[in-house]
């Protein structure tokens, strides 16, 4: 018997957080598939470079946790320099906050009861929890709630960069928000801007995409400028991502990056091109799904065990990392199939296959562990603890 | 510090199993959404229906527990009747034998030594463990992994209707597999044929499904005169689903059902059509993903908090379950933009408001636990025992 705030903060003190040490190294091939590895050589080079690149032209950064998931990483990127992290619900800044990370920003509106109160109870163990609000009602509700726990909470407001997904219009709408919550919000602190361009990420071509994300960013710079021309300053202005990490320093607008996939890479990323290369190879694939081949019903074909439930399939279909001349299609739930138009290796049954995961973060969101290894060897099992944690 | 298979170990031992109940019944409106929530009437309703139709034809259900991944719900459908259940992986059989499940079949073929390790322990403890094989070099590796474990083991042949995804081709090639399993592997019994037509489970229009599924099946029943014919009983023909479920007594091959989404049913299945309507409409819709309306960046848009990690995005868009005259469109991980074109009721920030899966079974894979609930109240919840048990 129990109640459901009971099951809820149970379940949060359930969450596995460290690293599970294996008593000696266990190689890759034996591994029980599918399962979520991590070359760490690659992974420390992304984490590294994107920090060098920030911190060379004075911006922070502000790692996206819904990509990762764990507390581990996230305490990777801090150590190398990054300001804070990103959440985009209150049961991953929950799971963050729970591995010791104390400055978390929620990049997603919250306006419901039951998660306003948990967001102040985060706020009651951190003063740097930061929420967004893109509605009036929903600074009302958090300044309410917030004078009722006798806390003070960093509020930044949400710009709508033309998604229709969140965010309040740039100009005068989020200006009156801005007001609003500096002249009669008393619980509240005004933390500045957030802008992100979501819809411009996966544009194919560095061009077109840095040309998109100019004219989408101009109403928030602009907006930025009302804010400060009306006595609002604004400190932080936060947004951007692993597609357009190396136009901010150029625009000059941003304070702090929300970028994520350049720790692990993925497919899409890879596809959209950079400024002289038709792939996307600022930050290389470190993450990778090892599959294994099951049946072989035809000669050209064979059988993975790996499908929907292995890979995030809202975008593009896997690839493989070392078998060229192959072709993946889903095969339901469990299954990939894997037609052999002339592959660059034989494939037999049994043999485990690391592939490129399609979309990152909803393919991270089907495992429960990570697999870090170096030179092919495991040594440690990461938890993904805020896997499944969308509330 | 710990070994891989103490680790694996550990995690089937922390796996929960029963419902947690709740001291007071919750109302549905006060869950965090996203959640995944049952409707206890239309659920038994459908279990009920699906048993009585097959117990009246005298054909067994083998219920397909990658679908709902609960020893719970497998021990209701075996309290109704069911004869034993189906498992897609190791792992989830591992997890219905934890849950007090004895009879279960392994559908898909395992190759690799430590899963073949895994299947050999989990028949240590049940005699009623099935698998398939579809290749001689399983059957020989499971023969001889049986052989120094001391233990017998059934084994059905797996039978390609066709897809190219798994089984071993009809006719000649299936009968020398079972040859093989009959003559040559003194550890293996031979318990009968699997034919999974996955491939015509969506086909729309119930005529055009049931044509193409009696075409595909015939190689499958020539294949079990064949045996016989060549004094191999079949006692046994495991196949089948939802989308055929009544085509199959008229037929008249299949000894028992694989069928698993007519628990739950989904879009994909409801739009297969029925033999007399335009929907699938022998089982209603019990499953339910909760949302909340979270922001409103346009007067003609409302944005929800479930995307991709909240619905599984092979197939079709969610829809809302009393709701019309509104789309919605994937808006990324978190989110779902909703274009309200002509809502039938005015939905306002902060409403709950239920949606349809696309496809259950990878939607359920989301995640941690179900929400039962009747007349709008939760008495208690229950663990989605399986989930991520891809291995």
């Amino acid at each position: 018997m129990t109640t459901l705030q009971q099951f809820l903060q149970d379940r949060l003190r359930q969450v596995p957080i460290e690293a599970i040490k294996l008593d000696k190294p266990v190689p890759l091939a034996d591994l029980h598939t599918p399962a979520l590895v991590l070359d760490l050589d690659i992974f420390e080079a992304n984490l590294q470079k994107m920090q060098a690149h920030l911190s060379s032209h004075g911006m922070g950064l502000r790692g996206h946790t819904k990509m990762h998931k764990s507390p581990l990483i996230a305490r990777r990127q801090l150590a190398l320099g990054a300001l804070g992290v990103c959440a985009a619900t209150v049961s991953e800044a929950e799971v963050m906050l729970a591995g010791g990370i104390n400055n978390i920003l929620i990049t997603s509106p919250v306006v419901s009861a039951e998660k306003i109160d948990r967001v102040i109870e985060l706020a009651r163990h951190s003063s740097e929890i930061r929420i967004v609000v893109d509605h009036i009602q929903g600074a009302a509700l958090f300044n309410q709630a917030a004078a009722t726990a006798a806390v003070q909470l960093k509020v930044l407001v949400d710009l709508d960069p033309g998604m229709g997904r969140t965010g309040i219009a740039c100009g005068e709408p989020a200006l009156a928000l801005g007001q609003y919550i500096v002249n009669d919000c008393p619980h509240l602190e005004f933390a500045g801007l957030q802008m992100y361009i979501g819809n411009c990420m996966h544009i194919k071509g560095y061009a077109d995409r840095r040309a998109r994300y100019e004219a989408l960013l101009a109403p928030g710079i602009a907006t930025r400028a009302l804010f400060e021309a009306k006595g609002i300053a604004v400190s932080v202005f936060s947004g951007g991502g692993t597609g357009t990490f190396d136009m901010e320093p150029g625009i000059g607008a941003l304070t702090e990056l929300q970028a994520g996939s350049y720790a692990f890479m993925d497919i899409e990323y890879r596809e959209i091109g950079g400024p002289d290369s038709e792939l996307f190879e600022a930050f290389e694939p470190s993450l990778f799904v090892l599959v294994t081949a099951i049946s072989q019903p035809r000669t050209q074909l064979i059988t993975v065990d790996a499908g929907f439930k292995a890979f995030a399939s809202d975008s593009v279909a896997p690839q493989f990392r070392d078998l060229e001349g192959v072709v993946y299609h889903w095969g339901g739930d469990e299954h990939g199939i894997v037609r052999l138009n002339n592959p660059s290796s034989t494939v037999r049954l049994g043999d485990k296959l690391a592939m490129l995961t399609p979309h990152c973060d909803p393919t991270v969101n089907l495992y429960d562990y990570y697999f870090p290894y170096r030179n092919g060897m495991v040594e440690e099992i990461w938890p993904v603890s805020a896997r499944g944690k969308s509330q």
